[in-house]
C-alpha cells in the first residue's frame, strides 16, 4: 500500500469506476472494507459528490465514522447533506470529541444548531463545551477522553481501569494522575506501567514534572510543546490547573503543517484560509487575493510619482528609464530573500529579537558583499548592452546600495513585527518589493544625479 | 515550564550566568539536572561556546546524552571538539543510532574515521549501515532497535519479551512480527496486548494490513505515511521484504518542518541548506544566495533590453516609463501568490497534474476578475497623478492584461516542474517575477502602440 500510493489510489479507483458503471456493488462493498480508513478518505478524491455518498453508503459502520473523521470539510459537508437525520445522527453520535468540534467548527451556525438536536446529550455538552473556547486554542482542539487515575491506585489497578476504559490507540499511551479536585498532580505511561512491579502506587512512578498548556493557549504552542519535549500527548488545563483533555501528537503534525501554509501564503501576500485549493470557488479566491494587490498597486504608484518627479532627467538620459526594472528586481530578489530566510528562523525559534545587533552587523556584511558581486556583474551587463560606462558606473553603484538597503529591510521588518506581537510573516515578500522599489528608485536618481551633474 | 517557555528560558539563563560569574557550579549542577533535557538543550542557546561546555559537563550521564542527542549539529561540534576520546566515546555508544547518524552525516568525512573508531563494535556496526543508505531516505533516519515478537509467541511470552528489552517511550508501543527470515509479517500495538488474554497467540490478534516503507524510499514519504495513517512508529523493509528498522512519529514531525522550511527558501531563491540562522557564516550565507541573485538579475537585464528597443517611444511619451515599476511589480505579486498557492496545494497532495485543465480554467476566471479590478484601480491612479487618459487607459488594460497572464504562469510552471519530476518550488517567486517582467514590459509596449499608434 504505502509505496508510491497516488499511482495505487488512481488505479483502484478505476477499477471501483467500473464495477460501478457494472452496478456491482457488491463487490465494491468487499474492496473498500479491506481498505485503511485514511485510504478510503483519499480514494473519495476521485470521485464525484454523487458517487462518493454511494461509496460512503457501502461503508461498514466503523469504518464509515474512521473514514468521515479523515475527510475533509466540504467532503463532509456534501454527506451530512445528502443523509437521513438518523444516519446523520449515528456518524456524530460516534465521532471523537476534536473531529466533531473541528467540524462544527466550519458549518454555519445555522446548521450547527441544527446538528446539535441530532446529538445525544454527552455529545452535545462535550460539543458546547469545546466551541466555546476561542478559536486556534488548545481548548478548542482538545480531546476530553483522556485515562484519568486516582492517587492511591496501584499499578494493578490502573492498568485495570485503563483496559476497563480500553481507549483508541492515540489516548491509551499516557494516563493522567489526578487529585480529587480534578488538578493534574502527575503523568505516568504505559510504558512505566508495564514495566513495574503491579504492587506498587502510581504515584511511586509517576513523573510530577508534567508540560501542560492551558485551554487559552495557541495551539501553535501546543504543537511546538509537543515536537520540543517528543511527547504522545500534552495535557490541557483550566485555570484552576484542573485537567480537562489532552491533545495527541497526530494533531501537532496537523497543525505544524497547517502553520507552514499559513506562513507560505503570508509571505506571499494571501490571506490565510483553511479551504483545500480545489474547493474554493472563483470568488473565493479572489477575495483572498484582491485586498493586499489593491493596496500594493497603490504602494506602487508612489514609485512611479517618484519618477515621474524626475521626468526632466529621464527626457535628458533615456537610458537610465531602462535599467530600473533589474534595478528594483534585484532589491526586491534580495529583500525577499532575506524576509524568508528570517520569518523562518523566527517560527523555528532559531532567531529572536534579542539577538538584533549581532543578526544586523551580520546582515549589513551579507548586503555589503553581495551588493559588490551584483553590482559588478550589473555594470558589465550595462556595457554589453552598448551603454556608457558612466550608466553603466551609476548602475553598478546603485545595485550595491539598493542590495545593502533591501537585505536590511527584509530583515528588520520581520524582526520589529515579532517584538510588536505582529505574525513576522505579514512582512510578505510583495510588501517588502514595494517598500524596496521606492527607496530603490529614489536612491537610483540620487546617484544618477551626483554623476550627471543634473 | 510550558507556557511563556522563551522568558522562563531567559530569566534561567540570567540566574546561571549569575551563578556561572559566581563559580557556584554545585548550584548550577542541581539547577540543570532538574530540568528536561529538551529545556537544557534551549538553555544552551543562550550560552557561548566556552560556557556550553562547562555546562554540558556539569550534566549527569543519562541527562548528558539525552540533551546531546537534541543539540543541533554545530554544538555538538563544538562540545565534541573539547572533549577527550574517552569522553566523546561515552557519549557517542550510548546515543540512539537515528541520531548518531544523523551527526556522522553532518562532519567532515576525516572527522567521521576518527570517531568511528571511538564507537564499540556494535554501534559501529550499525552506523556504517546506516550511513550507506542514501541521504534523506528511510534507511539514513530508521532507528534499526525495534521490538521483534516470533509467530509463536503468545501474548504473554510477548509482553515477556517487551519487559526484558525495556525500549524507550517512542519504541515500546509498537511491535513487529517477523517470521524465521525475518520477514515483516504482521504489527501488534501495545494496546491491543494489553487489552488482550495472555493465552491467546500473536498471530491471533496482529495486524497483517501493515504499512511499511523501503530503505530507498524518500523520508518525505515516510513523513507522509506517519501523518496520513496516524501512526507512532513505521517499518522500514529491504529489498528481500525483511524488517531492518523503524521511524518514529516524533522525526516524522521533524522531517514535515524540515521540508516545509526547504519550500519556503526554494520560493525566495534560496539554496537549501540545513544550518541554523544564527550558526552559518557570513560566506556560507552569500553562497546560498548569489547564485541565483546574479541569474536573476542577467534575466533580469533582458527587461532592459527590451525597453532600450522602445527607446524612441519613451522619448517621445516619457510619461509611459513611470508606471513600469507599478506594472511589473503588480504582475510579479500576482505570480508569486499563484505560485505559492500551487507549491503549497501540491506539497499536501490537494493538487496535482490530473486536474491540470480544471485549475487553468478556474485560475484564468480569476485572473480576469483580479486583472480588472486592478486595471481600474489603476487607472483612476494614473488620472490622479495628472497624466492624461490615454495613459491612463494604456496603464489600466497593461495590468489586466499582465495580471492574467501572470497568474497563469505562475500556476503552469509548478505544475509543469512537478510533471518533469522536479521540485514545484524551485518555480520560486523571483524566477516568477523575472519571467512576468519580460512579457509585461512587451505588452506594456505593444499596447501602448496600438493607442499612440507609433
Amino acid at each position: 500500500m504505502p509505496t508510491g500510493i497516488v499511482n495505487e489510489m488512481e488505479l483502484l479507483s478505476k477499477n471501483i469506476n467500473e464495477l460501478l458503471e457494472q452496478k456491482k456493488l457488491f463487490d465494491i462493498k468487499r474492496l473498500v472494507n479491506d481498505l485503511h480508513p485514511a485510504d478510503v478518505a483519499e480514494l473519495m478524491t476521485f470521485f464525484d459528490r454523487d458517487n462518493q455518498v454511494v461509496l460512503f453508503r457501502l461503508l461498514q459502520k466503523d469504518m464509515a465514522i474512521a473514514v468521515f473523521e479523515q475527510l475533509d470539510f466540504e467532503r463532509q459537508e456534501n454527506l451530512l447533506n445528502s443523509f437521513t437525520d438518523d444516519k446523520v445522527s449515528e456518524i456524530l453520535n460516534y465521532m471523537s470529541p476534536d473531529d466533531l468540534t473541528e467540524l462544527l467548527d466550519e458549518l454555519p451556525a445555522k446548521v450547527v444548531k441544527k446538528l446539535l438536536y441530532l446529538l445525544n446529550p454527552d455529545q452535545r455538552n462535550m460539543a458546547s463545551l469545546l466551541l466555546g473556547y476561542r478559536e486556534n486554542s488548545a481548548g478548542r482542539i482538545m480531546n476530553p477522553g483522556y485515562i484519568d487515575l486516582k492517587e492511591n491506585y496501584t499499578i494493578a489497578q490502573a492498568l485495570e481501569r485503563i483496559r476497563k476504559l480500553s481507549p483508541p490507540e492515540d489516548m491509551i499511551y499516557t494516563a493522567y494522575v489526578t487529585d480529587i479536585q480534578r488538578h493534574l498532580i502527575g503523568i505516568i505511561t504505559l510504558r512505566d506501567l508495564i514495566l513495574s512491579t503491579p504492587e506498587k502506587k502510581v504515584t511511586e512512578i509517576m513523573d510530577t514534572d508534567v508540560v501542560f498548556v492551558s485551554t487559552d493557549d495557541d495551539q501553535e504552542l501546543v504543537a511546538r510543546n509537543i515536537q520540543k519535549y517528543d511527547l504522545l500527548s500534552l495535557p490541557v488545563v483550566d485555570h484552576e490547573h484542573r485537567l480537562v483533555g489532552v491533545v495527541t501528537v497526530d494533531d501537532a503534525i496537523d497543525i505544524i503543517e497547517e502553520e507552514a501554509t499559513e506562513d507560505i501564503h503570508r509571505l506571499a501576500a494571501i490571506q490565510t484560509t483553511e479551504d483545500e485549493y480545489l474547493h474554493s470557488t472563483v470568488m473565493q479566491k479572489v477575495r483572498n487575493r484582491i485586498l493586499w494587490l489593491v493596496a500594493l498597486l497603490l504602494g506602487g504608484m508612489v514609485t512611479s510619482f517618484i519618477i515621474q518627479n524626475q521626468s526632466a532627467l529621464i527626457q535628458t538620459v533615456v537610458s537610465l528609464s531602462f535599467f530600473i526594472p533589474a534595478l528594483i528586481n534585484t532589491g526586491g530578489n534580495v529583500g525577499s530573500q532575506s524576509t524568508s530566510i528570517m520569518v523562518r528562523g523566527i517560527a523555528l525559534n532559531e532567531v529572536d529579537s534579542r539577538n538584533i545587533f549581532k543578526i544586523a552587523l551580520k546582515e549589513s556584511l551579507v548586503g555589503s558583499i553581495l551588493g559588490g558581486l551584483l553590482g559588478l556583474v550589473g555594470f558589465f551587463r550595462v556595457l554589453l548592452l552598448r551603454e556608457s560606462s558612466m550608466i553603466g558606473i551609476i548602475v553598478g553603484i546603485s545595485i550595491w546600495v539598493v542590495v545593502f538597503v533591501s537585505n536590511l529591510i527584509g530583515i528588520i521588518i520581520p524582526l520589529f513585527l515579532k517584538k510588536m506581537k505582529f505574525d513576522p510573516a505579514l512582512s510578505a515578500t510583495p510588501v517588502i518589493t514595494t517598500i524596496v522599489d521606492m527607496i530603490g528608485v529614489f536612491l537610483y536618481f540620487q546617484i544618477a544625479r551626483i554623476f550627471i551633474g543634473f
